[in-house]
């Protein structure tokens, strides 16, 4: 198959910032793209070659989208899956499957799989609403405190919630969820697994997740992860294993902790570029983007090695304004070593609004972590 | 000035690869961009926010884009200099300034610019056109053999020709030209420099184009070059120089011979991103595309020092083929380490055409260049 400078073209469901830094790739190997998103202001709708708005819950948009493509991927996955059924059906070569989405879309199942495949996992209990979960806690078969997630539709940490009382119930919406058990937990890690139709697969370096001390939300994505060689291989070894379980093709990101006992126990998959790799533009041999393309085009995977450490923040709409972005300081963290801002483009900023990100890198990690302290102390997403 | 998600619109002249790739970089910071190029097909075309169609060199059309900006850089240097002119006389910021471009677009100027300012470059004669050449050649002026440039619109070799004899004239068109020295030279080098309004200089490392041995044709850029430090550091110092009595500011790439003795010669400079900086891509903490956007932005420069080292190798159309590009055997270079190609998105392929480079990275400068070696015997453009 021909796919440079030629008629192929790849359909990509999803038009966010995950998409739009896949278009960088496309664009560098001058392959034709298609784009489906409900935003006119899509991040993607420029740099791709067609851009379609439409609803992508919707069958008939998915599927008609479907049916001017060659292969589809995906950049979010909070799609329509019978349309996807039905364009694999017609010989749409789709990745990730349909099947794959099936199992991971509705986290229920998603815990259920990894308990049917020996992945360690948290234990867990599936409840069809508020009421059957209430009727397990009367029945003692669950017991505070616990972690709430909402089955379907949660990103970001919206749909989760750490329930201590029958207080915590209250706020919650009355919907398919699932309760897990709360997990002492010394490290939250993660894992980008990549493998190609042919089973070529590889893996990233493992990443950690610093939080902040008080405020519990996630601050730095660091590569390689500051663990012990036997952990972060443990943690590569058990995200192979749920990327071939799941016959996944493109990527998969492995979220997993590292318990105070070094298990390592899978929370949950995303399987398409995520967060965890962004640190991969400017760290890696391959970033997570090209070898996404890579591996949805069954060409050869590239490097996943990184020439140098890497360390993500994002950069997130400050609380308290709303209204046309501006990134106060972003001149003076362009002065600095290694530093690297992503404006994702989206015009206007809202609290804890996701608009960017900053890569910093470095021979030494230790500075990359200085570098990105000072980063976060110092630009704001205002209005 | 706030650049990022914005009002702020950046104008490029020119939408050749080098204009896509300054556009990944100001998508990267969301900076918005308008393009002017002759053809339809310009490879900048999609990822600028708006796309105009029309002639560089008239004085019109430049004159109406421009006036559309707040800053105008370009791509390649044969644009309107009269147009410009006007509109930096009206207001509008435009790095490279067109007196700048008024001295290198002019070969024989140039060479007398390098004189002017001491500036060491091989000796030449400037001649109004070839009658006047003829008349040098008789008066004993001028000795055979020399090098031939047009002094006007030559690019990429052409307009360069090694003149031995009467015989070697016939073909030169009647254009006003220059003669230089024949220089014997051990390696050509190039050095990338990057310079900001407000003053701030870099360089990039020295890099190193190593030749065919026969064909006498560019095969490889290499950084860092394989020459001794000292040499390395006069190369950076006179480059250095070159950029400041330019005044330059953007990117200024100073092509040098390294003589039999370790001389440096500059041979001539390009005021805008170079085929002897793509490496920088892959290789630098900062490419060369994004420091020629903080430059004339007047953003902190970024770092130019590299990760790894890189090799490049330019991707032109194979002799004999035209018509639709097919690039044989990508995939099996999509195979080995640190190796990506760089589509430029030319769908039409013709002899020597450039169509891509490819990037070779490695901690090892012997392992890339063995790759960049099986890279080159590889990749095939044929259509």
């Amino acid at each position: 198959m021909n796919y440079f400078s030629s008629d192929f073209k790849l359909g990509i469901l999803g038009g966010g910032q995950l998409g739009k830094m896949l278009l960088f790739d496309t664009r560098k190997f001058d392959i034709q793209t298609y784009v489906l998103d409900p935003s006119d202001e899509a991040p993607s709708r420029m740099a791709c070659n067609k851009f379609f708005k439409g609803d992508l819950m919707n069958f008939e948009t998915v599927y008609q989208f479907g049916k001017m493509v060659d292969v589809l991927t995906i950049e979010i996955e909070l799609v329509n899956l019978d349309a996807l059924e039905k364009l694999e059906s017609e010989g749409v070569k789709i990745y990730p499957s349909p099947s794959t989405l099936k199992a991971i879309q509705n986290k229920g199942k998603q815990k259920d799989f990894y308990v049917e495949n020996n992945i360690p996992t948290s234990k867990h209990l599936r409840f069809v609403d508020i009421a059957d979960l209430k009727k397990s806690l009367e029945k003692d078969e669950l017991e505070f405190p616990f972690v709430w997630k909402c089955a379907e539709f949660g990103y970001d940490g919206n749909g989760v919630k750490i329930v201590r009382s029958t207080f915590d119930l209250i706020d919650l919406p009355d919907v398919e969820c699932i309760a897990e058990d709360m997990v002492p937990f010394k490290n939250e890690l993660a894992v980008i697994v990549c493998r190609n139709p042919s089973g070529e697969i590889k893996t990233y370096p493992v990443v950690e997740m610093e939080f902040h001390p008080e405020a519990n939300q996630v601050e730095y994505v660091i590569c390689p992860a500051r663990i012990d060689d036997k952990v972060a291989e443990k943690a590569r070894a058990i995200a192979l294993n749920v990327s071939e379980k799941f016959n996944h093709v493109g990527l998969l990101a492995v979220e997993m902790f590292q318990t105070e006992d070094d298990e390592i126990l899978v929370n949950e998959v995303a399987p398409r570029p995520h967060n965890s790799g962004h640190y991969s533009i400017e760290a890696s041999y391959t970033s997570q983007f090209e070898n996404h393309i890579r591996a949805v085009l069954n060409l050869p995977l590239g490097n996943t090695d990184s020439k140098v450490a890497g360390i993500m923040v994002n950069l997130v709409g400050e609380d308290g304004f709303s209204g046309n972005v501006i990134y106060k300081n972003i001149e003076t963290i362009l002065g600095w070593n290694g530093v690297t801002p992503h404006i994702y483009g989206k015009k206007q900023t809202r609290p804890f609004r996701k608009m960017g990100h900053v890569t910093i890198v470095n021979q030494d990690i230790k500075e990359a972590r200085r570098i990105a302290e000072d980063v976060k102390n110092t630009i704001r997403v205002i209005a």
